[in-house]
């Protein structure tokens, strides 16, 4: 059997499964954004680790080694703030190819170093190696956070509200028009495609998400609706998502408008905004929402509703693409 | 300027030049095998990766995706012996072409549980991509260990004895049989071959060494003349190598005789033995080899010595390959 026909989520479940089963102070293994082992003093030891290939996660094209440097840091340590964890240590592995020129490769090295100085992060080591065929870079993430304020995608009940920081769709915007190669008149297009670029883990709200009432939360990397989806199946849950309440700001809208495409689209699906997804008992929701800048976007509800978008009148909307799977064609 | 006219270790040092300096808890950064940061109660956390890319560093045509996976984890749970530190939690990112069998996937996953399992690694999440271009595989470890057992390549005083664990030369013999398709009359051939595919991190020792009278550590992955001088370096010492001292086992001479190779040079340059070379006060050296079956090499001598291996007249022998280095032509 070949990967296209099973997809990437068939196939970590099935390789999984061929691992010996961990041992009870590892509390969150492989299927999570980032591992967690109990460390048995109150605190948790959080890993995580992200494969970039070139052709498949970025293109040289239209990013510059100096920004690819600095998001592959950033996405991992969105992965971390996706569990209420701080910055840690990393590693990064390079696979250059042998006609690479290394001004290119510094220029990847500043973009990391920029992002690890920027969110308190520290490269400790890595390993460098020639790759024949493209650039490949792996980032490994390690970091030691308190266990009381640790949050995973299980643990979302029926009645939560489903709550975000900051806008969507903006990501997904930015890389259309780098794509297109398009200019925007003032500064809308350079501020959507710097949120492709350089995206921001959110440290600042991550780790207080927990005492805020929090049940669940992920970071929104694949698209709002598949990452919802992620914290649905951890929890046994479904969810109802309100088109009318995403957070789309006016640029995001003017700006699809400008590239035809529907902004409420690429809020649920466009992938990469990185903002966190919060599931939030209902009683606490209003005071977090103000007090950390939330947007409440739809309702937890049981899992045989499965999950559903629904308009001002209350119908379903439909959904173009349940986000990005490797191995997989595109919807 | 291209990668090539460079090599690995001049790029890794100019890289790592352009990161912000790593702050006081970081011990041991970027050059190391591992990195180590205090964590000020006593312990370091060890952290190592390395990444293994297809037509590089291993070819499908004679090694199995089970016995690719085994090896994968066993280098790496090998630079954490190599700091006297034990086996740790894993995160595997693998790169896979889309139109990698799935079958072929679960055979690399099954050779690492197994590595897993023999070692008591833990695999705790990881990574699963799709990478048009062929096969990369990723493995970080972190452990953490007690910070008075640990050893690293600097530390080595002048005086003290070079010695090695277990044999040299086999790992490179073996693949040497794997690449010419040779069978060896007898266990011989397969024994050599084992030791390529199936290397051993030395766990069982290397966590001793410190309190034996060690004063330096590295692991035998580019080469006995190529690690020891990552020593002799991160020391600012010399050494010479005793050719005659070298621990070459029956099996190898007669393997390397049949196959028309030097079994003295593969022990020197062969490679990935993943044996253990250890710098050591003299005065503990007898006791420390009787008890921990360690073969003396050598000497280490000022750094204007630089390295040599002495026959036993006492001429200096020509050394044909300093070790494998990315991206430069193999001398």
């Amino acid at each position: 059997m070949q990967l296209e026909s099973l997809g990437e989520f068939a196939l970590i479940q099935r390789l999984a499964q061929l691992l010996p089963a961990p041992s009870a102070e590892v509390v969150k293994g492989i299927g999570d954004d980032a591992a967690a082992v109990d460390l048995g003093d109150g605190r948790m030891l959080i890993l995580t680790t992200d494969m970039l290939v070139e052709g498949v996660h970025f293109d040289l094209s239209f990013t510059s080694p100096r920004d690819l440097g600095y998001k592959s840091l950033a996405v991992n340590l969105s992965d971390l703030a996706s569990m209420g964890c701080g910055p840690g240590y990393g590693l990064i592995s390079l696979g250059l190819p042998p006609d690479f020129e290394v001004e290119a490769a510094e220029e990847l090295y500043r973009g990391l170093g920029e992002c690890a100085e920027q969110w308190g992060a520290q490269l400790v080591g890595g390993d460098t190696v020639s790759s024949p065929a493209g650039l490949v870079i792996n980032l490994a993430l390690t970091a030691i956070m308190p266990a009381e304020i640790m949050l995973t995608r299980s643990g979302a009940r029926i009645g939560d509200m489903v709550m975000v920081t900051g806008n969507l769709g903006e990501s997904a915007l930015g890389l259309e028009l780098l794509k297109r190669g398009m200019t925007i008149e003032g500064d809308s297009g350079h501020a959507l495609i710097k949120r492709h670029l350089r995206p921001e883990p959110r440290f600042s709200v991550g780790g207080a998400m927990k005492a805020a009432g929090a049940t669940a939360m992920i970071d929104c990397s694949d698209g709002l609706l598949a990452d919802l989806r992620h914290i649905c199946e951890a929890s046994e849950v479904g969810a109802v998502v309100e088109a009318d309440w995403l957070p789309i700001s006016d640029v995001a809208r003017r700006v699809a408008d400008e590239l035809g495409v529907d902004a409420v689209q690429a809020a649920l699906s466009g992938g990469e905004d990185y903002e966190l997804v919060i599931t939030m008992r209902p009683e606490l929701a209003e005071e977090a929402a103000a007090r950390l800048n939330l947007t409440p976007i739809g309702v937890i509800v049981i899992a045989s509703e499965g999950m559903k978008v629904a308009d001002a009148q209350g119908h379903t909307l439909p959904v173009e693409s349940p986000g990005y799977e490797h191995f997989r064609e595109e919807a």
